[in-house]
C-alpha cells in the first residue's frame, strides 16, 4: 500500500492542546455557572435512530444529516428496482441510524424515555458536538459543539429571569463584558401581526423582520407588501416599532398601548390585541424577577424586532450579541409548549438557551481575553543534560507531583538550546537546571522563562515557590 | 405521523444525571494525573476518512467500523453491475467516511499533519468516546469513551516508568488500592520463543499464553503442540516461565539465568536468547527509574506471561487488574516502534496506555468507592409555597450564588410534601423553608435534609454555613 497524506474529513477539525486549553476554560466556565443555577449533566448517543431525528428539523434538516451504513449486508433489503428510484428512495434500506444533528431532539427523547423516574422540573444541560452536512465556509463546521440549558416541566417565568441571570454571569466570567441580551417574547410578535390588522400572518411577519440588520427597514417593508402579502396600511403601522425607543420598560410601557388600541401617538388606527398584552405582561413578569435576582438590566434590551427561531417558541425568545467584536449572536433561547408532543408526551413546557462555543472562542481571541491561567501547560520542565543530572533530578520531580504541581523531565539527555526550545514551544514557565555545583550543594536551578531570573535553591524552597 | 415510541439504537447509552457526575469524576481524577506528568489535551474529530482508518485495525476491525453515506446523491457512482458484486465492493462507492474506531490512529495521524509544528517529545492525552459495531452484549457497548496517555518522539524508558506511577497515582486517587499493574516485555516474549528452540515463532506463542487466565496450563501447553506446532521438547521447557515465583526483581534475575541458556535450574537445554536478556535489562531500568520516582512496587508485577496487544507493541507491556473485583483489565498500554509509519512518518517510537472508564465506573459501584463529593448536585433548594415567600427568598437564592453555591428555587408554588420529595429525589442536603415567623424575623429555616435538623437563620449565616 503506497503511504498516504492522510487528512481530515471537510468541515472538522483537530483541536490541538493550545486550542483545547482555550476550549476548555469556555466550557468550564459556563457549565460551572449551569451547575451554580441547579442544572445537571446530560450526555446521550453520537447516533440516534432516524426515526427520532427525520422530520423535527423540516426537509432541509432531514437532507443535512448524516447517516450510517447499516452493520453487516446493508444491500439485503435492496434490489435493483430499488436502485433505480434513486437516492433517496433507497436510504432507509440501507440505513437507520444518524449522527445527532442538535442537543434538543435528544433531549426531548431523553425525557420521554424516562418521564416515570424523572423528578419535574428536570433542569439539565448538555455539552455535546453535533453533524450537520452542511457546505463548509468560514465559521461554519459539519462538526461542532453545541452547549445547551433546558428546564422543563414548568412555565414559570421565574425560569427566564434565570436564564437572563446566567447568560450575564457566563459572559461576565467569560470577560466579555460589552454585550447585549436582548430579549423578546412570541407573542408580542403574534400581537403585532393582529394589532396591525393582519391576524394570523406572523410566520410571515418574522421571516421579513429577521433581515432587519441586513436589508433596513424599507427593504423589510417593502418586502412585505410586495412578497408577503402586507396592506400599505399596515405596514404603516409597523413605523412605531422599528422606532422604538427609550429603556426597556419604558418600550413596553409604549408597546403595551399598542397593544391596546391606543393609537394616540399613531397616525394610523390600530386593533389591538389580547395576545399581545399577554406577551408585555409576561416580559414585565421576567424582569420583575431579574430584579429581585439582582440582575442587572445594564445589558438587557427589549427588542421588538428578535424574531429567532419563530416555529418553535412560544413564549420568551432571548439572543446575545457582543457589541465591540465583529460577529453573530454568541447565545440565544427561548420558552417552547411542547418539546416532546412529538413522541407522544403532551404539555411538558419548556425554555432553554445555548451558548456558541466556536463564536466565543473567536470572540475571546479577537479581543485577546484568555486569562493566562487558560492556556497554562506544565508549570516547571526538569532538564537532562546527562545520566548523573538526571537521576539527581528525578526525586525532586515527584517531590513537585506530589505537591499537585505539573511538572516534567526532559526524557532524553540532549543539549540546553534544545531543550530550552521545548521548554518555550510548550509555554513552560519554569525550568530546573542541575550540574556539579548545584549537586555539591544539594541545591537545583530555578529558572523563570518569563523574566530570565535564576535562583539555586533547594527541592522544598522550589516546591514552595512554584506552589504559591 | 403516528407517534413514535423512542429509543437508543442498540449498544448505545444515555448517561443521566447520576451516572454523569459519576462519570466526571472518574475522567477528571484521570485528567489530573495526566495533566500533572505534563500530558495535554488533544481532539479529533469524529469521522475519520476511511483511508485513514481501514487497514489499521486488520480485516475484523474493518467490519467494525461505522460508516457514513457520503452527503448528497450517494449514488452518483453506482450502477446495476455494482450492486450485483455486493456490498463490499459497492461500500468505497457510497461511503468515504467512518466513526473512530479507537483514538491511537486518530493521533498518528494528527501527529504526521503537523509534525513541523509539534515539538517532540509530545505527550497527549485524548479522551473522546469511540465506535464500533460489535454485537452488543453485558459490558460491550457500541460506542464507548477511551482515556489514552501516549509520548512520542522519544524512546527513553523513564516514560515507562511514569506510565507505572501514573497507573498507580490514578488508582490511589480513585480508591482502588488493592490492583495490580502487570509488566512484561514484548522482547522477552520473542527471546523466549528463541530460548525454547522455536525462534519466530513468538505470536503463536503469546495467542496460546494470552488464555492462560481462562483454559489454564495444559490447555496452552496442549494448544501449542496440537495446534500451532510447537515440539513436546519445547514446550516442556515452558514449565519454568509457569512455576516462576518470588518478587519482581527475583523473577527477572531468573528470566536472566534462562535467557543466559543456563540450565542448570531445568530438566531441559536451552539455547539462550540475546533479544531476551535485552528485554530483562529494560525492564530493570523501568523498575530503577520507578524505584528513583518513589513508585512503590507493591503494586508491581513482572508477568512474563502478560502477551497482550503483540503485532503492535515491540517493548514494554503494562495490564493493570482490580484484586478485590469481578472485572477484567481496567488499564493497559505499550511501546511501540513505529507508530506513524503507515502514514509516511517512519522512526516515531513511543509509549501509552489508556483506562477502561466503562469497567472502572462498574468497579467503583461494586466495592462502592464513590465519594459523596463525586455525586453532588444543588447543595441548597430554596421552596416556594405562595408567591410572598418565594419573593422573599430571590434575594437569599442569588446571594447564595454568588458565593459560588449550587442553588435552586423551587419554580412553582406548590405543596410541601411534593417539593421535599424533588428534593430528596435530586440528592440535595439542605432546604430553605420561610413563612411569616421567617419573614418578620428577616431570617429563613434551614433543613439539613439528612439529618432532619432545622435552624432559623439570617442569610448571611446561612452563606457562611453552607460555604463551609
Amino acid at each position: 500500500m503506497a503511504k498516504q497524506k492522510p487528512s481530515v474529513p471537510k468541515g472538522t477539525r483537530d483541536f490541538g492542546p493550545e486550542q483545547m486549553a482555550k476550549r476548555t476554560y469556555i466550557l468550564e466556565t459556563i457549565k460551572d455557572v449551569y451547575k451554580k443555577y441547579g442544572f445537571q449533566n446530560l450526555e446521550t448517543p453520537t447516533m440516534e435512530n432516524l426515526s427520532v431525528l427525520t422530520g423535527k428539523y423540516g426537509d432541509e434538516g432531514d437532507q443535512l444529516l448524516f447517516k450510517i451504513v447499516n452493520s453487516g449486508d446493508y444491500l439485503k433489503k435492496v434490489n435493483a428496482d430499488d436502485l433505480e428510484k434513486g437516492a433517496k428512495h433507497m436510504l432507509p434500506k440501507i440505513s437507520d441510524k444518524g449522527l445527532r444533528y442538535d442537543l434538543t431532539v435528544p433531549f426531548a427523547r431523553y425525557v420521554v424515555m424516562n418521564q416515570g423516574t424523572l423528578s419535574f422540573p428536570f433542569k439539565r444541560y448538555q455539552v455535546q458536538p453535533v453533524w450537520r452536512a452542511d457546505r463548509p465556509q468560514r465559521g461554519r463546521y459539519r462538526e461542532f459543539y453545541q452547549c445547551d440549558a433546558d428546564v422543563v416541566g414548568t412555565d414559570s417565568l421565574l425560569c427566564e429571569a434565570e436564564i437572563l441571570a446566567m447568560m450575564g454571569e457566563a459572559l461576565t466570567n467569560l470577560q466579555i463584558t460589552d454585550h447585549t441580551i436582548k430579549l423578546n417574547n412570541r407573542k408580542v410578535l403574534t400581537g403585532i401581526a393582529e394589532a396591525i390588522g393582519e391576524n394570523g400572518k406572523e410566520s410571515e411577519l418574522c421571516v421579513a423582520i429577521d433581515k432587519l440588520d441586513k436589508i433596513g427597514v424599507e427593504k423589510v417593508k417593502s418586502e412585505l407588501i410586495n412578497e408577503r402579502g402586507f396592506s400599505t396600511s399596515s405596514v404603516a403601522r409597523l413605523d412605531f416599532l422599528f422606532d422604538l425607543n427609550g429603556s426597556t420598560r419604558t418600550k413596553l410601557g409604549k408597546m403595551k398601548e399598542f397593544f391596546q388600541g391606543n393609537d394616540n401617538f399613531l397616525n394610523c388606527s390600530l386593533v389591538g390585541s389580547e395576545i399581545g398584552l399577554k406577551g408585555i405582561k409576561e416580559l414585565e413578569e421576567v424582569l420583575d424577577f431579574a430584579e429581585k435576582l439582582g440582575v442587572s438590566f445594564k445589558n438587557i434590551e427589549f427588542d421588538v424586532t428578535l424574531a429567532r427561531g419563530l416555529s418553535y417558541y412560544t413564549g420568551a425568545i432571548f439572543e446575545v450579541k457582543v457589541n465591540n467584536a465583529n460577529m453573530g449572536s454568541i447565545s440565544g433561547g427561548g420558552r417552547y409548549d411542547n418539546l416532546t408532543g412529538v413522541f407522544g408526551l403532551d404539555g411538558m413546557s419548556g425554555v432553554g438557551f445555548s451558548f456558541g462555543v466556536d463564536r466565543i472562542y473567536d470572540v475571546l481571541e479577537e479581543l485577546d481575553l484568555y486569562p493566562s491561567s487558560a492556556v497554562e501547560t506544565t508549570k516547571v520542565m526538569l532538564t537532562n543534560f546527562d545520566d548523573q543530572g538526571r537521576d539527581y533530578s528525578l526525586p525532586l520531580l515527584q517531590k513537585l507531583r506530589n505537591a499537585g504541581i505539573s511538572a516534567e523531565l526532559y526524557p532524553d539527555n540532549a543539549k540546553m538550546k534544545k531543550q530550552m526550545n521545548f521548554a518555550n514551544k510548550k509555554g513552560i514557565q519554569y525550568v530546573v537546571l542541575a550540574w556539579e555545583d548545584e549537586m555539591a550543594q544539594n541545591k537545583y536551578s530555578l529558572k523563570n522563562m518569563t523574566t530570565g531570573e535564576q535562583n539555586m535553591l533547594s527541592a522544598d524552597e522550589i516546591v514552595d515557590l512554584l506552589k504559591g
